[in-house]
């Protein structure tokens, strides 16, 4: 049987097989169309309710690529408030600089919202501000409100100059396709490697009558806190002011979008905007619990969604730090367990190489003690005082391992301070999708 | 040509395929021996000068791996003093604890170091303390040193216990073998991931005489300054009190090994020994510029070699960051540029997507002015003013990338702060490498 074969030889076969392997995988692709995550939600796009007071529409405008939508236009009734939060980013785009602008301003009257994907606009010098001028003012003129309540976004490459023209082509389109159901489209024109499209929404009474939530996402990678890399469209048909709005989502955000990361990176274009249109009549203010905890569990639900579709992801990861010497240092060790590359590698390959995690603690510059430390994979527990319990067996952590969704649970032990943050597992393909990401 | 066929049948087939590819590999892998880093000198282990004063042995005690070198014991005589730095890590090992005790009473006599891979020893309780006492006690007792001149390390996986009756049977073996001319094996004996032993030296003249510098360092992964997850041992033939000894070594970390980033991931064990045995008899204080410059570029070649090492490397970088608002924030830059996952991705693909460097100044929380930038490729000004170089073609930054050693120069353009780190790109290597380090 073992016949010689020279290096030459094996090499060469090497070569013709990996090129079947990748004609073969490029024909599975073909027949089973665009992959989706593996932790995508089960039931795909939840139908979303009609926020009374605003409609949507899409359009295909090529920002980059033909054929596919590309551009979402909202408008909202007059008399909707809108509250936002934004990168934090130095290097923010014309687009984000432009919202914060406008929000602190807050005029009545209506208000639109447009995005497009392809293109983030950012590092583009005077051109960027001269491309969201342009938009704006487009859509100010076709819808008839305020530039000053014309709010853009722009996701997708950075650096190359939008080519705007293409947008303002559309207005008109747009326009005329407004749709109170329209909220599906416009949350596909977002996507840039999103695998689906991401919708959350919520119905809760209030003295009686109803009040709606409901909103959508795009993100997938460059996705880490402050803010969580990502655009967010968020839509109440309560009556709310605009201070309110504001200090609930300020609120809301450190627990829910700012608590995500898939890669540590955060990019020049994150936005969320809250627009409350007031069409129920209902009115609200900022210390009312039901419609907190409701809009918080929105924000949380398109939080997690983003993570299930971080880009590779084949685990959803929740990393759960307690008894840390206070919020502020566990939110630390949380996030330094959730970047490590380490961590995150040895979960794709279902390694329940806890040894990381205490390295991960180590390393995150809050204070631990070793000999304090607990560690549990989900219920398991895993090491104690300073080494591995006694009765932890590894064949219990590689089986653990195994599941989709992990709970990583450490306690420090000498504290009160607790944050949870989730990320995801750094795998081969979120390699091969920015690696590859403009060439 | 386009006969019919299903997606089971292409699935069967790609399931064949990578089975070939996966079994072509090993045989390819078999024939080769052990894959060497494309970025490894190219000359193999520079042949390093004898140190008067030291002497080294390695063995093979089988400590995880059979048939393999994993320990090494280094022999100092009488007179050397020893300077050190560690990882700050808050669970590092209780090797480290123990060398950090041990520098701080600083006696003189004779000093041994020992050193095994295989097992870090960290994040082992009680028993790591145990294991280091037993390693201890038996090596002072068999080379005739006191035990608090004795300083060990471990390093290889975390949180298992160390079998460490199997290094204290091989010792007699060890100091029957010490050896001037065994820097070499030492080095092999102490390395983990990595794919080559690294080596530098120096020799000078001072006053006419001549002194040498000698190190070797062991760290592929888990490589992020303070310090950088590693270890590495020195040794020189000058007389230097061991005051002067640590003042030059605290000096000199900041801009190596403390300059240095391969995934941002940091050790419980990272371990830097200076020994300088006085066989020379030529004395060197502190402020001797001579023996800093020559040390200096021994601890910058070894640096550099454990960046070319870097798990899964096919890139070596160069980030320089001037123009800040001081140092530190240079370095902050230079790091969130080096540590970013979508940079490193980007440079594996050999994609010039500045972009990218764009986001990680934007989030790296340090002063940035987006219209003030300048980002170079080498030679080549890319980006300007806020927006790309107009004379800028995306070709002339595409063939950049095809080089293996890249510079990434960034200038702020609002202080005069500056700082260079080096870290490597991040490949499918890196992944394979550590999905499946311990299962």
């Amino acid at each position: 049987m073992a016949e010689h074969v020279t290096l030459d030889a094996l090499e060469a076969r090497l070569a013709e097989l990996q090129a079947e392997v990748k004609d073969t995988e490029a024909r599975i692709k073909a027949l089973r169309g665009p992959k989706v995550s593996p932790l995508a939600p089960a039931g795909g796009f939840a139908p979303l309710p009609v926020i009374g007071g605003v409609r949507f529409a899409a359009a295909e405008a090529g920002v980059r690529y033909p054929g596919r939508l590309d551009v979402m236009l909202a408008v909202c009734d007059p008399g909707t408030a809108i509250a936002g939060v934004f990168t934090r980013s130095s290097t923010r785009s014309a687009n984000v600089l432009d919202c914060q602008a406008k929000l602190g301003s807050d005029p009545s009257g209506g208000a639109a919202i447009i995005v497009n994907s392809g293109n983030s606009n950012a590092f583009t010098g005077k051109h960027g501000e001269g491309s969201v001028k342009a938009v704006c003012a487009a859509v100010a003129k076709a819808v008839g409100v305020a530039e000053n309540r014309v709010y853009s976004a722009s996701t997708g490459v950075i650096g190359e100059r939008l080519p705007h023209d293409r947008i303002t082509a559309k207005i008109g389109e747009l326009t005329a396709a407004l749709d109170a159901k329209g909220i599906e489209r416009a949350a596909r024109a977002i996507m840039t490697t999103d695998t689906y499209p991401k919708g959350a929404m919520a119905e809760i009474e209030i003295d009686g009558r109803p009040v709606r939530i409901a909103g959508f996402a795009k993100g997938s990678g460059m996705i880490a806190p402050d803010m969580a890399t990502m655009l967010v469209y968020l839509f109440t048909d309560a009556v709310v002011a605009q201070a309110d709005l504001q200090a609930m989502l300020s609120d809301l955000i450190g627990p829910t979008f700012n608590s995500i990361t898939v890669d540590s990176d955060t990019s020049t274009s994150d936005t969320l905007l809250l627009a409350a249109t007031g069409a129920s009549g209902v009115k609200i203010t900022a210390d009312n619990a039901g419609f907190r905890d409701a809009l918080g569990d929105v924000m949380r639900d398109l939080a997690h969604q983003v993570v299930r579709d971080g880009e590779g992801a084949t685990k959803f990861v929740e990393v759960r730090v307690t008894g840390a010497a206070s919020d502020a240092d566990a939110r630390t060790h949380a996030l330094a367990i959730a970047n490590s590359p380490l961590v995150k590698t040895a979960i794709a390959g279902e390694d329940p190489n806890w040894g990381r995690i205490v390295m991960a603690i180590g390393k995150s510059g809050a204070k631990a003690d070793r000999d304090r430390l607990t560690i549990r994979f989900g219920d398991i527990l895993v090491a104690d005082s300073g080494w591995v319990a006694p009765d932890y067996r590894e064949a219990q952590g590689a089986s653990y391992m195994k599941n989709d969704a992990l709970v990583i649970a450490v306690d420090l032990g000498i504290g009160e301070g607790a944050a949870t943050v989730w990320t995801c597992d750094l795998t081969h393909d979120y390699i091969r999708i920015n690696a590859d990401y403009r060439s």
